[in-house]
């Protein structure tokens, strides 16, 4: 069949938008029919050049939801009809890390997802030419019908709407599942987010979910305040009108009784790796957690002395916010429909398949939290 | 009173055995005859001078075992000939940090303690002239008679040998707590434990207490070996002798079952933060931990991707095993008289007090595990 299209022709071009060749499902695969996709940060770094391991050309983007068309031989989970989130990280549930019951990091299809194919080792896109294209991240979600493997798919409620949901496919799963998977926070903890952009505010929001005291933001831009408050923060440091925001947040964190004060956790949602140490370091002495959610360019290394670990502080990292997909996923749908969480007012702007190269725009500008495709 | 102790009067020189005042316990304070002290790398690296918070002239010495000689106004916990192992990591249980629940690293006397002064901010050691002499880390071993705050002493049972039990004040607490306290290692897990000198051999005897399958040491020094398997290593690995040693962990630990290996956790007991990152990237992606024992030269730092911890691998430190001193450490105690840990073997070198700079050089040359002094 025939698809529309935005294609990563190379790297640091913008998308072409285009028909495409789209091969239909083979054994454990399933057609989906995408109704809308976020633009997320991932697919920018990508498409940038920055991402050692981009290729070209591809099908980006992963955070989409839509509904299955067809499905290949043998998919016994799935159904022409379903509602569905793809999923960037599968859950085959029986691999050894499915299995270890301690990682949401299937590896079932990681070396071919990697190469940006299919787990048979090739891709279901062409160009009308017959040149392959490939998939990205398992999802291709910047295409209005793409193929999945079943592993790689969260069947969902279907009176959720689509232009919402999509965000559960990465954004607001990684900042909420960051906090209740990764840190594990419990009720009445303290904890510091630093940058409040759309995965900033999913753990802002997770953190209230979680029953968190004092949610500290922080963040060089003063206009990130309000909406940061509409989802939780209770307290907002600019590193800029602070000489030092370690210890700004450790005199936050303070009370009568412990004047010793830091952090029971901390989230870096930047990619900046000097300001993954001050995450680290503004966090307690004795058993403050750090939790690294933003991708530091290629290359970046992350540096502290090892007396922050030896006095009792750990570093941690989070991919798709330690969520097991299937099991996960339609949870959080269910929350967002139950109005134990809010997305709608985090996506700012909605835009044709046409315009997605204005998405990429929006996001540079600092002028979107989440521009959302609605095909 | 007068007693014998051993002076480390500048960074650099041997230790000056001579005769020091003592003054008796204030309140909260206990006056304590060392029986036996060994002589660990901490005060090594004290004494070598690289230790930017060390201070002279002092009166080293942290793992020692002995009796209490007298109490001071307001010490409940401890009467005249009770056995004593002071502890460098006290517990007074009523500070924000014992009251946690979530560490061992008990601050109510930190401030003092990191100055070479009791509690009340003075010192009980000076010189026949006057002239007052530091305490070290709380404890000064290195000295027949020394005095302690109550919070900062462990009572255990009076049939222990000093001259072995001392080492539970440091080594042994620190290897085996880092396995059972820190990373909470599980029956059937595997670990990799860098550098088998005196806190490797506990970390491992650690592990076979814990019930670890796979048991990996890694040193540069072939002739460790052997004792290492007998405390429980079941694989050694020399860098000397392969290409790269987070993988050959790596292929070590797969199974038919799991492909992509990696140790459940690993320990650095070497201090060289170069190794520090071998350790924990030789760990298993999705849910190693790599605990830091060793200390690290001033001024070092430690470096790795972030994509390391992003994948799921998480960065811990310990100190004291995460122990917390007067509870633990009797427990320990009752382990080596019950045969359950092994001690006698290690303790390689018996020395007298006028010849504790033998000890040192016994450590230089690489030919102690642990030297004891015994008074």
């Amino acid at each position: 069949m025939r698809t529309r299209a935005a294609v990563a022709v190379q790297a640091g071009k913008p998308l072409e938008i285009m028909e495409v060749n789209l091969a239909g499902p083979k054994a454990g695969e399933v057609l989906v029919e995408i109704k809308a996709t976020g633009i997320c940060h991932t697919d920018e770094f990508t498409l940038s050049g920055a991402d050692p391991e981009g290729l070209f050309p591809a099908i980006l983007g992963h955070e989409g939801a839509g509904v299955v068309v067809d499905v290949g031989p043998g998919v016994t989970s799935l159904k022409k009809g379903d509602h569905v989130i793809p999923l960037y990280t599968p859950e085959c549930r029986t691999c050894p890390s499915c299995l270890s019951r301690k990682t949401n990091l299937c590896t079932s299809i990681r070396a071919t997802q990697g190469q940006g194919l299919m787990p048979d080792g090739t891709s279901r896109f062409s160009t009308l030419d017959g040149d392959p294209i490939l998939h990205y991240m398992g999802c291709s979600t910047f295409s209005n019908y793409t193929v999945l493997p079943e592993i790689a798919l969260a069947k969902v409620r279907e009176d959720a709407p689509f232009d919402k949901i999509c965000y559960i496919g990465c954004g607001v799963t990684t900042g909420i599942g960051a906090v209740i998977n990764t840190a594990k926070v419990e009720i009445g903890a303290t904890a510091a987010v630093f940058g409040l952009g759309g995965i900033g505010l999913n753990v802002i929001q997770g953190l209230r979910l979680a029953g968190a005291d004092k949610i500290i933001g922080v963040d060089l831009n003063p206009a990130k305040k309000e909406m940061a408050e509409k989802f939780g923060m209770t307290h907002f440091v600019n590193p800029k009108d602070c000489e030092n925001v370690v210890q700004e947040i450790v005199n936050i964190t303070k009370t009568p009784f412990d004047q010793i004060g830091g952090a029971d956790y901390s989230f870096d949602c930047t990619g900046n790796v000097k300001v993954m140490r001050d995450a680290l370091e503004c966090t307690h002495r004795g058993w403050g957690q750090s939790i690294i959610i933003g991708v530091a360019p290629a290359g970046a290394v992350i540096e502290t002395r090892p007396f922050q670990l030896v006095t009792g502080r750990v570093w941690k990292g989070t991919a798709f916010g330690g969520a097991r997909g299937r099991t996960d996923v339609p949870k959080i749908v269910d929350w967002y429909m139950e109005g134990k969480i809010e997305i709608d007012s985090m996506i700012t702007h909605q835009l044709k398949l046409d315009e997605i190269n204005k998405g990429f725009d929006l996001m540079h500008a600092g002028e979107s939290i989440r521009s959302v495709v609605v095909y």
